[in-house]
């Protein structure tokens, strides 16, 4: 039922742009709209139907649990489909679609003569928007990332190593049923901190450090996304001072969220925190992100850039996540998931 | 020094198909070539230079860890470079680039007064052959694989799930220092093997059902891939019979292994075991494909499509991996992982 109503907004989506027919092939998009998990597969659909092509690898598969009707790929029964819907043109996802892949349709488009009309991530302001059943599934997935913060929590003493705690995590939300992390832990102790991209390593944890923590499961597909920084006793009290920053600088944009708000206020109500204190320079990363399928999708919250004027609607799910960095000494980031409710929001992870 | 060498490698490849620059994004490509795990950067190699641009995330860490000269990107920096190596064409590798990125090139390639030209996998020759270094992480790879395997294997006993040995065989690996698993684990018991592409899922182990297990992982960023069948008592010896067939179809192949002999020669040798039990039409896949950075690399091994006439040739790695799949019943596999040497080559697994 979830998926129907998810091909019902793309068929709406086509109406809208006047588009008769589009290919959707990329892995996440498929899984999203059929159901399955297939690495390889193509899904047309028309304003009215649907049809999903598949290898022989997955032929059976897709026929026992497809929700869109699901056949062998074959070039007579793609054309049949084509004809059947009466299709003038063919909107694909300009963004997912190689060079190699877009020269192949080429030529399939002028055999059928159809018009290729390139969409930049075709399904994104769809999937930006989670129904109920979306939204319970982030909300698990939240709730073990949690779970496994506090184990993880748990083990944190000096002299443990950023690579023991991102396994212990791991392996407690593996236990729990995750299907793997939803990117590589970033556990930095101390000035590892200062690089927002820094990979859990071998590094002991020294008395005096704090620890950062962003972490991400999948469960039920579903990502999650969190960061959190932890004072173990001696931590030098500039790091948490500059964090009470960084959380004030994260409520002065959750404040704001709610549906109709552009994307760009939200990262300027934080950077003004920021700026109060002459701090602006050492936030070098954007505020946060859409998440869903993916740990990033759309909309990118930033106050410049192409998704700016974007406002929020209810069911999106985003992160905000403001952090300074001060180079050679150490970072701080403060990060939650939200859900955009009608009236405001629902944070995903405890204060 | 390994670096460097493949950097020769490929500023040959360019002199050779007459490429004055060719352009580098895909993260897999740039780890090989530059040494560092960019998740996005641009390395514009010249047949004598070469530079990397990354974005304000990376640039510490590329500076510090890079084997070619890392700059900030900016589009002056750029320019100058390709001033500076008065290049005429820019290659760009068009399986692995989108259609949105080739627009963005195709104007910026105006400007410069470069013609674009598409590449399709433009590293796959160089990547394929493999020197010293790479080869000494792939045996380290698959050996550790094997000692996952005997510890998976101690724990089959009727009762235990699929997920539950997958699990013990990453958690495994994972504590011996693998940074991943390969893909996730094929572990499939009795009918489950029917289908080539089973994931490890919730059904326990009954008697006299056999157990499929196709697993890898990754270690020092290489792959390795190996699959083995195993009859616990009381299998119909339908299975174990067919069993000794897939091996000596894989042995049929594995004997024409040297450098010289013709990718499509290896799939027709299995394939003519098959034949002759009028077994073929219960192989439903191609016989193997080369790994390393990734699992499935070039070449494809298959008597037909576009790899086929390609010639092995010493530093190759590729898989061996014939399979019988009868529908409703249940499937065997046999797959070897081999290093193509000068006279013949080296298997990575015990048999």
């Amino acid at each position: 039922m979830k998926l129907q109503s998810t091909l019902i907004r793309l068929q709406q989506h086509l109406a809208a742009e006047n588009h008769s027919l589009c290919l959707i092939e990329d892995p996440v998009d498929l899984l999203y709209l059929t159901g399955v998990q297939l690495s390889a597969g193509a899904l047309y659909v028309s304003q009215k139907d649907a049809y999903l092509f598949v290898d022989g690898r997955y032929v059976e598969i897709a026929k026992q649990k497809s929700v869109i009707p699901a056949f062998l790929h074959s070039e007579k029964a793609l054309e049949s489909f084509i004809d059947m819907v009466k299709a003038t043109t063919l909107a694909f996802d300009s963004a997912k679609t190689s060079y190699d892949r877009y020269e192949a349709l080429k030529n399939f488009a002028k055999k059928q003569t159809l018009t290729l009309v390139p969409c930049s991530n075709l399904l994104k302001s769809i999937r930006a928007i989670k129904n109920g059943e979306e939204l319970e599934k982030m909300r698990q997935s939240a709730a073990l990332l949690w779970r496994g913060f506090m184990h993880l929590q748990s083990y944190i003493r000096v002299g443990i190593s950023e690579r023991e705690l991102a396994l212990i995590f791991e392996f407690y939300c593996r236990k729990e049923g995750a299907e793997k992390l939803a990117f590589e832990p970033i556990i930095a102790f101390g000035v590892h901190s200062a690089l927002p991209h820094h990979r859990a390593g071998e590094a002991l944890l020294k008395p005096g450090e704090h620890v950062l923590v962003d972490i991400g499961v999948v469960l039920n597909h579903y990502h999650s996304d969190m960061t959190r920084v932890l004072f173990p006793p001696g931590v030098d009290s500039f790091f948490n001072d500059k964090y009470l920053l960084v959380q004030e600088a994260a409520h002065a944009a959750l404040r704001l969220c709610k549906p109709g708000v552009a994307i760009k206020e939200l990262d300027l109500a934080a950077r003004a925190v920021f700026q109060r204190e002459n701090m602006e320079t050492y936030f070098i990363h954007s505020l946060g992100h859409g998440i869903g399928l993916e740990t990033h999708e759309f909309p990118l919250i930033k106050h410049t850039g192409k998704d700016k004027d974007f406002c929020l609607k209810a069911g999106m799910v985003i992160t905000i996540e403001p952090g300074l960095y001060f180079e050679g000494k150490g970072g701080l980031r403060y990060e939650d998931t939200i859900i955009i409710t009608e009236n405001g929001y629902d944070n995903l992870y405890p204060q």
